[in-house]
C-alpha cells in the first residue's frame, strides 16, 4: 500500500521555518541549489532571520556533497541573501525584502521543488537507502552476470532473485514457496494488475477489498474489468464473516499483517475463516504483505499464505523495506494461476535484470536482513516518540493499531479530522485524514471515525523532531 | 521489434562441434560448468575428439573469470573426460563412451542450458554489453542522486533521463522533442501497451500494421481492444496508399527507418503521404525506431516524427543499442496524448529510478554515443561478411533490404524456406523464416516470398564465423 509523490508535488510547494527541503536534480547542483534558496527568499518562503539547516545536515538530506552546500551558501552570502552568524549558523539576511511572487512550476530542468514538511504514509525513510551497500551488490551483480542476463528475461524474473527471495520469504515471513513459484514484478502496482487480469481470465467478477485502503488499488481492479465491494474492517482486521455472507465474491484483497491503514492485525480465527471461505467457494485471497517485516511488539506474524498456498497469492515489495524507486515487488501465487500471470505479462520480463541481480546479491549477502533490522529499530523508536509526544501534549487523541509498520493511526475527537488536516497544513505540515482511505458507506459494521494516518518513516532525521512537534501543535489547536 | 529468448530455450538444447555455449548462472560457477561439460559428453552432445573452445574465449563468451574455465577443464581432465593435447588445445577424451541420455530440463538452480548456435534476429551482441562503463555510470548515478530519486517517480520518468534523451534524440535521430514530452517505459512492450490504451480511450478502433512484423505487437494491440489490419510492404516500405484507401483505420504502426524484418527504408514520398493521411483523417502514426542508429551505407534517415510531432508517436529503446535486459524504452508522443498515457500508467513510474539515472549518465558522458559507434562498426562488418560469404558460397540466394540494423533478409529460391530452416536446424543452427513474421493473406500487393531473417548481431565473436559457415552449408544443400 503506498502513496505517490505526495511530498514532492510542486502544487503543494511550501516550506517550514527550519527545515529546508530542496529537490535538486540534474547537473549544476551548486547553481541549482543557489537558485532554489534565492527563489525561496525572493518569494517569501524563507523570511529574514530564518535559520538555514547546517551545510552538513542539508547535504545529507539532499544526498549531495557537503561542499556543494557550503559553496552555495557562500555564493548567497556574497550576494547578500544570507548572513553567517558566528555561533548561530546561517540565516536569511535582514535587509532582504521578500517579493511575494510564485515561480512557475516545473519551468526548466534541473527542477527545483519545495515539498511540504510531511508525515505522509506510504514510503520509507529515503535518506537511509543503503547506497554504498547497494552499489557493492550492483558491482558484484554486474561483474558476475552471464551475458544471457542482458537479454529478454524469463517472464517470472531472474532465477537468482527468485531463489534468493524464496529462501528469504520462507525464513522471514513463513511463506510456503520455492523459486519456481516466485514471480518478480515492477512494483505492487504491476503485481496487482497482473493478478486482476489473471482473475478476469478465470471469470472472477467481483473482488472484495477492505473498507479502508488505497484507492489506487481499487481502481486497478476496476480498470481491469472487475467489480469491487467493501469488507468492513474493525480492530481485529477485515470482517471475513461479511465476505462469507455476500454473494458473487471471487477474491478478497487483504492486508493481514497490518491492515492498511487502520493498523489492525487480522486475528487468528479470521485468518482461518478466510482460508475456509476460499476453499469452500473456490475463491482466491490476495495477501498484500506490504510492511510485514516491521513489527515492534513481538515477532512478526507469518504469512497467511502458508495456511493454503493453493488459495492465497502472497505479495511482497521492496518499496517499504528499501525504496519505491527500485520498482521491485514479488508475488507467490498458486501454481495454477502462474500461466495466466505469465500471459498477462506478455511472456516477457518487465523488470531490469541488473536491478534484479543486485537485489539477489543484496539478499544473499545478508545486507537486506541487516538493513531491515536497522530500519526496524529506527521506525520503532519514531513510533514510540510519536506515542509519547501525543500522550504528553495532546491527551485527547489516541494512537491505535498494532505496533508495526511505517504509519500509525491517531484517533481524534469526533468531527475534528478535517480541521486537524487543515490546522497541520497551515503550519506547513502535510498529513492525511483516515477519510481519504475509506471505501463504501458508513454502516453499523464500519462506523464513522475521525483520525489521521501518520507516516512516521518518511521525514529525514533532521526533520523528524520538528514535524512531530508541529503535529502536536496542530492537534492541540483542534482538540482544545 | 524483438524476438524473445529464442536462443536459450532448453527445449532447443543443442550443441555444435566447436562452439560450446553454456549458460551457467548462480553460485558455484566452476562446479556448474564442470557438470555442464560432463553432462554434454555423457549425453553425446560432445563426442570424443571434439575440441573445446580455449579457456580464454569460453570465459569471454560466458562472462566468467578465465580461471573458472581453466579450473573446470582441469577438473574434467583429472576425471578423464577431457584430454589436453599440446599445441591443439583441449579435446574430449577418446575413451569416453557417450551414454545417450537426456537430462531433465531446468532441474535445479543453477540452471544449465545448451542453447542452439543461432542467428536469430531481435537482440544485440550481449557479450559486448559495456559492463565497466555502465558500472561507472551506475556509481555516479547512485552517488549523486537526490534522496527523492528513490521514491515513487514521475510517471513520465526521471527528469535527468528525459533531458538526456531529448538532447540525444534531437541530435542523433532528428526527433522534434523537449524533455517534457519524453515518456520513459519499461521496454517497447510497455510503450505499445500504453499507447494502445491511450488510443482505445480516444475511440480508435483499428490499427494498421505492416504485413511483415512481430506477432507479439499485433497481440498487444488486440489484447487492448483494438482491431488490427495489414498494410502491404514492398521494397520501398509500407504501402501508405493502401492505408489511405482503407476505411476505419485510426492509427498505423510503422518501422520507417528499417522495416522489420524485410529491411526496406520507407521512401520519402511515402513518409509525406503517411503524415498527410494522419492530418487528413485525424489518425496517429506510431514510429517504431527500434534500430534507427544502425545505418551502414549513409547517414541514418531522421525520424518521421519530425515531419509532424502532433501526429506521430516516436518510439525508441535501449534493447538493440545496449541490451533488452535493461527494460528501458522511451516514446515522444504528441502532447495531446500524454495525459491518456499517464493515466494508462496509473500515474506511477514503472521503471527503476537507479537504472534510469544510470542511462542518463551514460548518455550525457558520451558513453552511449561511443558504444553505438563501436557496435555499428562491428555489425556493419558482420553484415558485409554475411553478404560476401553468401555471394561466394551460395550464389542462388540474395541479401535484400538496406544496409542497416541487426538483421538481414536472405531471399531464397521459391519454395525452399521451410527446408532451409530445417537444414540449418539439422546442423545445430537456429534461424527464422520470413514466413513467421507474415501477417495477412498473400495478395498482389504482398506476394509470397521465401526468405530467412538472419540476425547477425547475436553470436559472440567466437561463434560468429562458425555460425556463418553453417548457414552457408545449410543453404547450399537446399539451393543446389
Amino acid at each position: 500500500m503506498k502513496e505517490k509523490r505526495s511530498t514532492s508535488r510542486p502544487d503543494r510547494a511550501r516550506i517550514s521555518g527550519l527545515d529546508l527541503h530542496v529537490d535538486v536534480t540534474g547537473p549544476g547542483l551548486r547553481a541549482a541549489l543557489t537558485r532554489a534558496v534565492r527563489d525561496a527568499v525572493r518569494s517569501g518562503r524563507l523570511t529574514p532571520g530564518n535559520r538555514l539547516p547546517s551545510s552538513r545536515s542539508l547535504a545529507t538530506d539532499l544526498g549531495v556533497a557537503r561542499n556543494t552546500v557550503v559553496d552555495a551558501y557562500a555564493d548567497l552570502t556574497a550576494e547578500g541573501w544570507l548572513v553567517a552568524v558566528p555561533g548561530s549558523g546561517t540565516r536569511v539576511a535582514d535587509r532582504v525584502q521578500p517579493r511575494r511572487t510564485v515561480a512557475a512550476a516545473g519551468e526548466a530542468v534541473p527542477t527545483l521543488r519545495f515539498p511540504a514538511h510531511g508525515l505522509l504514509p506510504g514510503a520509507p525513510n529515503l535518506a537511509q537507502f543503503p547506497r554504498t551497500k547497494w552499489l557493492s551488490s550492483a558491482r558484484r551483480a554486474l561483474t558476475t552476470a552471464p551475458h544471457d542476463a542482458f537479454s529478454y528475461g524469463d517472464p517470472l524474473g531472474r532465477p537468482e532473485l527468485r531463489t534468493a527471495l524464496a529462501e528469504y520469504l520462507a525464513r522471514a515471513r513463513g511463506v510456503d514457496v520455492d523459486p519456481t513459484r516466485v514471480v518478480v514484478c515492477a512494483g505492487f502496482y504491476q503485481g496487482l494488475t497482473l493478478l486482476a487480469q489473471a482473475l478476469k481470465a478465470r471469470r472472477t467478477r467481483m473482488v472484495a477489498v477492505e473498507a479502508y485502503g488505497f484507492e489506487v488499488y481499487r481502481n486497478i481492479l476496476r480498470n481491469n474489468g472487475l467489480a469491487v465491494s467493501a469488507v468492513p474492517v474493525d480492530e481485529h482486521g477485515a470482517r471475513i464473516d461479511e465476505v462469507a455472507k455476500a454473494e458473487g465474491i471471487g477474491a478478497v484483497l487483504l492486508t493481514p499483517a497490518h491492515q492498511y491503514p487502520t493498523g489492525a492485525a487480522l486475528e487468528p480465527d479470521r485468518r482461518n475463516a478466510a482460508v475456509e471461505w476460499a476453499r469452500r467457494t473456490g475463491g482466491v485471497l490476495l495477501e498484500d504483505d506490504y510492511d510485514g517485516e516491521f513489527r515492534y511488539d513481538r515477532e512478526p506474524v507469518g504469512a497467511l499464505q502458508s495456511l493454503d498456498p493453493d488459495r492465497v497469492v502472497y505479495f511482497g515489495s521492496a518499496s517499504k523495506s528499501l525504496a519505491p524507486g527500485l520498482r521491485l515487488a514479488w508475488m507467490v501465487p498458486p501454481t495454477a494461476l502462474i500461466p495466466a500471470i505469465v500471459a498477462a505479462k506478455g511472456d516477457v520480463d518487465w523488470s531490469s535484470a541488473f536491478e534484479q541481480l543486485t537485489l539477489a546479491d543484496f539478499i544473499t549477502t545478508g545486507a537486506y536482513d541487516r538493513h531491515i533490522r536497522s530500519t526496524r529499530l529506527r521506525y520503532r523508536r519514531r513510533r514510540d516518540e510519536l506515542v509519547t509526544a501525543l500522550a504528553d501534549r495532546v491527551p485527547r487523541v489516541r494512537v491505535t493499531g498494532v505496533a508495526a509498520g511505517l504509519q500509525a493511526v491517531v484517533e481524534l475527537p469526533r468531527g475534528t479530522e478535517a480541521s486537524a488536516v487543515r490546522a497541520a497544513a497551515e503550519l506547513g505540515l502535510a498529513v492525511k485524514g483516515l477519510g481519504e482511505f475509506r471505501f463504501g458507506p458508513m454502516s453499523a459494521e464500519t462506523p464513522e471515525r475521525d483520525a489521521l494516518v501518520i507516516g512516521y518513516a518518511t521525514p529525514t532525521d533532521s526533520a523528524w523532531a520538528g514535524a512531530l512537534s508541529t503535529l502536536c501543535t496542530a492537534l492541540q489547536t483542534v482538540t482544545e
